[in-house]
């Protein structure tokens, strides 16, 4: 098939040659010249902007945008003014589920499809097998079924149904992610506060091998700790780009308790700061009440 | 090699098939003489009781107990009158580490060789390839390496050090299970109030394929929704058998946080409760101080 991809970031530029590879005409524009002159260089066509883009491409014209969420309407209104009734424009990154069924319905009026695909899987998946979940029309998904059954691993995608389902449960995946995470680092941490020694990469490692709690993420522990055995090298600070968050704010929208899930997020907060201004609250109160020492700021 | 095998529940008969399978010889006995009948017939030495099991072996004499671990100290108890010094136990159940070492101790004293052995995968597992973590003395160690080697799964034992270090990491290992069976369980939880309608089976298995938290455990959930594909089945009773209790406590020794872990506990024990007095005591402030209405008790 042939499709337009917008943004050649990490995950666009992999994905371009994931396509290509399975023997789809990639036409491709980004911001950054130089990204468009090196996709070609794999054998997609460059386009030299967002018109030319669209107009190399024959009704239904599928584009397929892959770019950071904050881009995502200021690319749907730079290509909007070129779309026909009938084209079809994915959005794959990471955007908030709302606002992609927000996107839906006022394409929708324009007769033109949106549909809203969750990517898992990170570079590596983008590049040799990706993860999908995909929402939006029917008859849409029929169309570009072939670009997501192509460029995923076996079983790796699944047209979820309405719009916003596939974002929505990209979401739900990052939040149950968070707390996976939470939780081998924490155990990481018992084991380092113990009186024993262990080797964490063997850790990790026979962890792996037979355990219950096997797993992708227990598998990038150990590469993890292989480099760094005791991640002297890396602070406990750990951001986040705003999908946990999502899915604690659905959670309370549908009063629903997802306490692990919250929690593995508030403790990414918590990884922000050196001091907390609780910390400061209860020191102070433990001091009032029972003359309980307080250290002192310098 | 010979080893003498005690207890044949699930764990243990399948344990001692998958040794046998690997040509080590097993004399095996059980307080239920039909399960040592049954392992009989797969070609193992039953043995009438304690003593015989003990003395059908050349020495050092391996005992390898896979018992509850409610039951290990009186195992020991019936077989130490007939152990000898370099006489190697093997405990294999899910003792609490601590237990582990005080036994190590007396059966030091001895000149008796204690190694305290976690063992994850489950029955599946234990038949056909564990993962094992073991902690003891190295030159008991270098002894029994084979029989753990051969039935576990590739890469799927460790020797992790001092005694107590098996049946630690063991604990710790259950400790993240549970944070990640609660994150998992959560994530499908918002899936359910939302107004998507999903099909779970089909997520678990888009999820298991190319996303970050494909796992072991993600296995499972695509397993148990495809015989029960909304769960009406089941209640969500979770309880618990102990080492996540046991992570949490020795966290709290440690003063180490590790909130989620604890969480997905504390989670665990409210599920136990259809109602709870936390609520009662709530509902009846809401209603002191505001004037809310409370829901009557029937």
């Amino acid at each position: 098939m042939k499709v337009g991809l917008i943004g050649l970031g990490k995950m666009g530029f992999n994905l371009g040659q994931n396509l290509m590879e399975h023997n789809h005409e990639v036409a491709a524009f980004d911001v950054n010249p130089n990204a468009v002159e090196e996709i070609k260089k794999y054998g997609a066509k460059g386009a030299a902007n967002f018109k030319e883009l669209v107009e190399s491409l024959e009704q239904p014209r599928i584009l397929w945008i892959m770019v950071p969420h904050a881009h995502v309407d200021s690319v749907i209104g730079e290509i909007l003014p070129f779309l026909k009734e009938g084209d079809i424009v994915i959005e794959a990154g990471n955007s908030h589920y709302k606002e992609s069924i927000q996107r839906y319905n006022e394409l929708k009026e324009l007769g033109i499809h949106f549909m809203d695909a969750g990517t898992s899987g990170g570079m590596e998946g983008a590049r040799h097998g990706a993860c999908y979940m995909i929402g939006g029309d029917p008859e849409a998904w029929e169309i570009v079924e072939p670009l997501f059954r192509d460029t995923s691993v076996e079983n790796g995608y699944l047209y979820a149904g309405k719009a916003g389902s596939g974002h929505f449960l990209k979401m739900v995946h990052n939040g149950i992610e968070y707390a996976m995470m939470a939780a081998i680092g924490e155990g990481f941490e018992v084991l380092e506060k113990s009186d024993f020694n262990f080797d964490y990469e063997k850790v990790a490692k026979v962890w792996n091998n037979g355990s219950v709690i096997r797993s992708w993420l227990m598998e990038l522990t150990e590469n993890a700790f292989s480099k760094y055995p005791n991640l002297d090298e890396i602070k406990g600070i750990m951001h986040s780009s705003g999908e946990g968050k999502w899915t604690v704010e659905t959670a309370l929208d549908l009063q629903t308790a997802t306490p692990v899930i919250a929690l593995s997020l508030l403790m990414r907060y918590r990884s922000l700061e050196n001091d907390t201004f609780t910390g400061k609250v209860v020191a102070a109160l433990r001091n009032e009440f029972g003359g309980h020492a307080v250290e002192k700021s310098e």
